[in-house]
């Protein structure tokens, strides 16, 4: 059923015509046209296998461990983005903000699998969680060795709406870098399993929002916020956080942000870390680098030592505006992986 | 004048305490942090002219033709973000949306020749265009060959609010990249004007947008759109554009955009092309993918060859939503060096 003025399908949660402040044809085609946008784009990097919402690796590299990735659509450029030469051999795209099937992670295995095991890179969602070790199991019964690690590296609630336990969010990133570039260079499923668990035991991220973002088939933002409301400790969905309240300056938001991040993994000066000052898809660049203007300050003041930057798009939420900050605390064998080689389409080192 | 809860400074055109949804501390402090921010961020690439807002590559390079670019803030990654190797060496940041001061030209200028000359890259707007050449002038009294060109990319209107003749637009950042690797490469100064006049004559934008942006220190939109309105044609200031209609599908849209683009530059079987699809600033990565698949689709049926296709935030427009599809007919030569190597803060080749 869709509406003969503006073409789009009517939303069947409502009887009416909603016309979206988006760029889409029909919301149930948004992450079809969405991939296929994204292979027309960079078919050097990824390629889709047929049938199912699942972007690969172009070019395969036997006898390494395969690394898969993926969650509900919606956070891009997590994590097609980052299929390629150094971090994920696959992502698995599921409806907007919905867990993959396990069919669909069982075929991304299939798929990538190369002879030396593969390692799924979960993030922390009741469902992610369940239908990623559903096909684990389907493909080890095909003889294929998997291994997982959940990443939950949000500070900001215990447990929340969909998840038990703390949420994974922006430090998933950092997981596939260092992850993929210890795959890449040879390392075993224990090995690459190893080093993932250990990112994801030393980073840390907070967020927070200043507007909602709209699943294109709900036709509705997935919460309300006031024009002089800010939320913090959003989740990347819109779960709720920690507290809304009026809208703070940016340093205060950042100082309560990194006082959560520090208060959890206290740091000193013995410490060197990777900040990523990542935006939920509607926020200016501009807003991002305000933000790391204080991080770096609140961080050299303590006298830590930043040793990389990251500020953009990694972790969206549709189009909310606001931020998260991500602190992951370094040793010898991370900083090594994460100054290795990458070459993905959201990121190139 | 600030309020005391919000502690956001008043805007002088609006007697009242306005909150405005952004990530900043005081309205008048959003350049100077911005930047700051991403000197902390960003070192290793750029460095800060003492007492101006403008970014310098951080590792000179001694008999190269330097590049100049700039405007105003507001559109970031643009033009900061391309500052380094292969691309920009100096980017000149004025105010939001407003044109730098000849002074602060002039300094970019003196702090990046480097015995070859200096070739301005300016987008057409005629703040931009007169404060530069006034720039220009300054430093050749002093003995610096300065050469100058202005990028006129925007097929939606021929003169508007800001400009005579055509707005310069995202096409920009196709000129930093094709003459910055002519630079790189050793190509004189005339050599490199006319390289990048070779990719202004054959570059075309077109735009529009869902939503208005604001600037900080207005303290509201630039414009009004209502719930179901979108503007097509736009620029990247937000000034009027073509028409405003209400929305339509992102395939509609899309084949209107490339219809005047493609009226403005036929294309056909013997051409080879680069895309960039390129968001204001608030738009979904996933949105722009979805006009891409359109893009590719229209392309490929009139037998044109997508050599590279770029998808991401390159010319903002603060938070505004919406993009801007641009389109460059290569030849052998701008093929060339584009893809030459760049290693810049947002643009890794």
């Amino acid at each position: 059923m869709s509406c003969g003025s503006c073409k789009m399908t009517i939303p069947k949660i409502k009887r009416e015509c909603v016309i979206l402040k988006k760029l889409i044809n029909k919301p149930e085609d948004v992450e079809q046209q969405m991939i296929a946008g994204i292979i027309k784009a960079h078919s050097q990097y990824v390629s889709r296998i047929d049938g199912f919402n699942v972007l690969i690796r172009a070019n395969k590299k036997q006898g390494k461990v395969a690394l898969v990735s993926g969650g509900g659509s919606g956070h891009e450029p997590s994590h097609g983005g980052f299929v390629g030469e150094g971090m994920l051999d696959a992502a698995v795209c599921g409806a907007i903000f919905t867990s993959p099937t396990p069919d669909q992670v069982y075929e991304a295995i299939k798929a990538v699998d190369a002879g030396a095991g593969v390692l799924l890179i979960i993030k922390n969602y009741t469902g992610d969680v369940l239908n990623f070790e559903m096909a684990a199991e389907m493909a080890e019964a095909d003889g294929i060795k998997v291994l997982n690690v959940v990443v939950n590296d949000d500070v900001a609630v215990m447990d929340s709406l969909w998840t038990t336990g703390r949420r994974g969010v922006a430090g998933t990133v950092l997981v596939h870098k260092i992850a993929g570039a210890a795959a890449e260079a040879g390392a075993t499923l224990e090995e690459v399993q190893a080093i993932a668990n250990k990112v994801i035991a030393n980073v840390r991220t907070m967020g927070m929002a200043l507007t909602a973002c709209t699943v294109p088939a709900a036709g509705k933002p997935g919460f309300d916020l006031t024009d002089t409301e800010m939320e913090m400790g959003i989740g990347i969905h819109g779960e709720p956080g920690t507290y809304r309240s009026a809208i703070k300056t940016a340093d205060d938001i950042t100082n309560e942000m990194m006082d959560k991040i520090l208060t959890d993994m206290p740091l000193g000066s013995s410490d060197e870390v990777v900040v990523l000052v990542n935006g939920f898809g509607g926020t200016p660049v501009m807003e991002l680098y305000v933000i790391n203007n204080r991080v770096y300050d609140i961080l050299v003041e303590k006298g830590v030592k930043i040793y990389h930057t990251m500020v953009g798009d990694y972790m969206t939420s549709i189009e909310m505006a606001g931020c998260s900050i991500t602190v992951l605390k370094l040793d010898a064998e991370m900083k090594k992986f994460f100054d290795a080689k990458a070459n993905t389409i959201a990121l190139q080192v």
